[in-house]
């Protein structure tokens, strides 16, 4: 067990976030470049991620399928954005069987040119639709910089993959999606999100227009959570997939997809992590609670060890996960240390004084607040502090987001307020590649989104003065 | 909804076996060759086998963790066996990002190497053992002759991967997932199988010893469901993986890995299906009851669907699977065979008649029989009906298999045996590489394993008549 040190998260954040990671054991770089190996501790809370995702998609209708990884290398440029965003960091199977192949195979970096031509042979008439489909898998993406979760050559993700009679119906899905995607963040890990719509320069390679849920991560920077894309007729038209409507007629189908990946585990640690390392919101947690009991003397070990397996024995039917912590070679404080890095959102510490009180002693992750609580209907108590955690996690982060939103109206104060405390700034914005890519290239801020929820409001381009209907948000990001 | 014929499978079991693939939708193939497409009906069996086993490997103190894709080509040389074994089925990334890459990567055909290499840095001293992890993913074996399911160039399983301070350690945990297997095999997937020892020419590329588990096809072929392997110290000394032992010293980790994949699917198929299509037990089912609403005029339509809201409605809480299919558009005899290609366990039909006696029909998958029964209590009777279905489609197997298993003596009676039926010959055999080889070579029957729950017998090997200790099991196999 590796003691790591954790930088201070204001000295170096970037560092401060790569010893949290291996501070909890939750991944290692691979030694393929740019991969990841996901440790037990970082997996088990993306399961914890696929379980609520998994639930929600079916909830909505959607079926899981899988797809090939590989894809022969002509589908990619049957649609030609797509080819033009994805065939750069594509990675390219030449050989196989000891035998160099006729065709090379990419490896996806996403699915929709083979789902596509799978659909062709799948939807014929109108009852075919809507087709809800959804895949948990890998795909890789051959990046330049790569850190741990937010950018790696191979990432785990889901991809949902749907297909339409109508404009408004694929709309209607795409929006659907991205209130699931929202619904996610906010209830399971506690991560206020602002849902918009992407500009054309930011939008997926492919599609007719791109929706995202983008968040703020403790450095003020935004990291884009998952995305939700209207693909219009581009794909069907690319792969010749129609179907006979109600009155007889074949039109192409409309299509959409989404996605979401293990770097919502970076979002996670960014958004959450303190100088003590991750906390992890108890909805996403394994292990909810872990009790450290307390005790010098045998007679003493045995005692507090009673006590905690009778009210342990009442956590698991009320749905708490728990360890306790018995290890003999470690002091208590050297474990609580151990828990905190680790991310456990509420301690349990329990020793012959608490005994005779019939007590307990709750230390929360998120705050360090410790307070008594009877053992007498312990479960509930827990249960009820997790739920405060999960909240009060919510909320400092909706108010660490508040406190670094701007409205700003003058590209002067843009470059201080971008200098000197970054976060999200509310500009007008004249609808232009030109200005949005200018201001990219003089500042790193890039156009995060156009909110959804933003009230119309006329206002002048923050760049060039042009008439503008609606704030954008600019920010510098993952 | 292709109106799909299903050979019949006494005809041609090979068609049939495709051709219900097909009924049910399960699988397509996929644009590349040999991969596959696996279909919302197929995954869905895919999931619940998941879950199943991922909670008896959590149970078993297992946690699951993430390795990359891709490994580099010098890993894969460093166990002298494990090369050799799987060199000439790999696929090899040669570019990606646009550049040829300085070391070629293969696309993992399994993860002992990347995995082992990673062990070296988590594992210092016994208190890091037992190791136990495993893995969920894709991996690609170039395969020549492949099948939907039983053999495809890509397929998804999960890869146990665990480390251990003696052999003895390593041992127990190699059986315990052989056991793990057998219970999924038997209580889930109602296959019988029996446990047993690879010989040295059917182990794993790498292995100190395999053990597997071996189910018999309704046409009487093997098929191995399952394998489970003591590595011994090959691949800790491959990636120089020691630990410092509670005495101080430094020694090799032993270790295992075990395997079971989408193949499973396919003996599924193969071992309950029959001529009407794809028996699923209701286990793996997750629509587990279908119930079709019988009715002509409107009036019928709403009594009837009341009535069926109403016992649907206790369905739910009681963990039972189920789908009402109220489609206008199909008689209630399409239906019915509808759902049985698609294999669902249980049929309720529900007519304007029914109401009168307050019952319902229910029509087994499995063997047909239609029995009426109340729609008072009717969560329980269904309950108890699918606990019935399961075990009779295991006994039924079981009985299939007793009927094909044959104790032989004689090498000329054994070809006649093999050729007129099939099934499993329990035979004796020295021992030697070279009897095992001929009669491959001659018969196309392989050993499947030395059983473990077999007595110990002396008798004479089946082809040179040298001395034997107990009997193997001969099967030609998929």
């Amino acid at each position: 067990m590796a003691e790591a040190k954790i930088t201070k998260r204001s000295e170096d954040f970037s560092r401060w976030y790569t010893d949290v990671i291996a501070a909890a054991e939750l991944a290692d770089y691979a030694p393929v470049k740019g991969c990841m190996i996901i440790r037990p501790n970082g997996y088990a809370i993306w399961e914890k991620m696929q379980q609520a995702l998994d639930a929600m998609f079916k909830d909505t209708g959607h079926q899981n399928a899988y797809f090939p990884l590989f894809i022969p290398e002509s589908f990619l440029h049957k649609e030609a954005e797509h080819v033009e965003g994805f065939a750069p960091e594509v990675a390219v199977v030449t050989h196989a069987g000891g035998e160099k192949l006729e065709e090379p195979l990419i490896v996806r970096p996403t699915s929709e040119t083979i789902i596509w031509h799978s659909y062709r042979n799948w939807i014929q008439s109108y009852r075919d639709l809507p087709l809800l489909i959804n895949q948990w898998g890998n795909v890789v993406r051959w990046e330049m910089r790569t850190r741990l979760f937010l950018r790696t050559t191979e990432f785990l993700w889901q991809e949902g993959h749907t297909a339409h009679a109508t404009y408004e119906d694929a709309e209607e899905e795409t929006l659907r999606m991205l209130g699931v995607y929202r619904r996610f963040a906010e209830e399971h890990m506690a991560l206020p999100v602002i849902e918009g719509r992407k500009t054309d320069r930011e939008k997926f390679a492919g599609a007719h227009h791109t929706y995202s849920i983008e968040a703020m991560m403790g450095d003020a920077k935004a990291l884009q959570s998952g995305t939700s894309h209207h693909l219009g007729q581009n794909f069907a038209k690319a792969f010749d997939v129609t179907f006979q409507t109600q009155e007889g007629t074949r039109e192409f189908v409309y299509a959409t997809s989404w996605g979401l990946s293990t770097r919502m585990i970076g979002a996670l640690i960014m958004a959450h992590g303190d100088d003590n390392g991750i906390v992890i919101p108890p909805r996403l947690a394994t292990t909810q609670v872990v009790v450290v009991p307390i005790f010098r003397k045998p007679e003493e070990r045995e005692r507090v060890m009673e006590a905690v397996g009778k009210f342990t024995l009442r956590f698991k039917p009320a749905g708490i996960g728990f360890k306790v912590d018995d290890r003999d070679q470690y002091s208590p404080g050297w474990k609580f240390n151990d828990w905190e890095k680790r991310g456990i959102p509420l301690r349990i510490e329990v020793g012959p004084k608490d005994l005779e009180r019939n007590q307990v002693v709750l230390a929360r992750r998120d705050n360090g607040q410790k307070q008594n609580a009877s053992q007498e209907g312990l479960e509930r108590t827990v249960r009820d502090m997790l739920e405060t955690i999960q909240s009060s996690l919510y909320e400092r982060a909706r108010e660490f987001r508040e406190k670094h939103t701007h409205r700003v109206d003058d590209y002067k104060k843009f470059l201080e307020i971008l200098d000197a405390d970054g976060g999200f700034l509310w500009c007008h914005w004249c609808g232009s590649g030109e200005c949005e890519e200018r201001i990219k290239d003089e500042t790193k801020a890039t156009i995060r989104c156009i909110p959804m929820k933003a009230e119309p409001e006329e206002g002048k381009c923050i760049l060039c003065g042009g008439r503008s209907e609606r704030r954008v948000i600019f920010a510098r990001a993952y």
